[in-house]
């Protein structure tokens, strides 16, 4: 199994940072604003991405953790088959004025090229998260960075 | 072992990016500024990273691989004990107007959090590099992106 990691450290209130995370209203500052559905653990939630207006796929997730400014577990059930039973894990802590989030997006079977891009999109969306904690103002989809020709 | 993967894609031509990578006077321009040494298989490059005008630490690398406008191989010789020994692999082609690169920083003994760390900055580093060959300006140090309290 091959793992995706990051660290970001945003400087804000872990408080600010696990609710951008625990709740669909909250990723949409930041991933993706089409988020939709539970703010509870067993529920599920709904990404989608759009590019012009016209729909390009999304994930949906199990929440399989939610532990208050501490952690964020989603399990991948549905959505590209590399994803599809990976887990998304967010993990806090405060350090000093920082919020820091370890992210570790776990349990690729192979690490394809669709990983490394992944693995940087990624960098992006945390970077956004950072921005939306600490200005509001994040870069979520459709409205993210883009990184090459894949998206 | 763990390895860091990321794939961005520069809009220009697969040449600018090597070049960017295969020689110090390329890589200052995305990833610090302070990048000395080889352009030649088996020569060494030498990074240094600074703060507010002090040394901060840095690599020195052992180029093992210089293959024109396919990859360019670096292994860590000098550094933090945790890079020490790990390769950092840059593979290239092309695809419609990008140049893909395909990163990945190999060999890590344990996924320490210093690791997430470092995933991330290569994420924005390898965006400074997309900026670079795009537009002739990237963000290297110490004029990079800071991500958390760590740097």
């Amino acid at each position: 199994m091959f793992d995706i990691l990051h660290r970001v450290g945003v400087k804000t209130s872990l408080d600010t940072v696990y609710t951008a995370l625990a709740t669909p209203e909250g990723v949409a500052g930041w991933w993706t604003t089409d988020s939709t559905g539970d703010s509870k653990a067993g529920g599920r939630i709904r990404f989608r991405f759009s590019e012009h207006g016209k729909d390009i796929g999304g994930f949906d997730m199990k929440i399989v953790e939610l532990v208050p400014n501490a952690s964020v577990v989603w399990e991948v059930v549905e959505g590209p088959g590399e994803w599809v039973g990976t887990k998304i894990r967010f993990t806090l802590k405060q350090e000093g004025d920082f919020a820091i989030v370890l992210f570790k997006h776990e349990g690729w079977r192979e690490p394809v090229e669709f990983m490394y891009h992944c693995s940087t999109k990624w960098a992006t969306f945390l970077l956004s998260l950072k921005s939306f904690g600490e200005t509001g103002t994040g870069r979520p989809a459709p409205n993210d960075v883009k990184i090459s020709n894949w998206h």
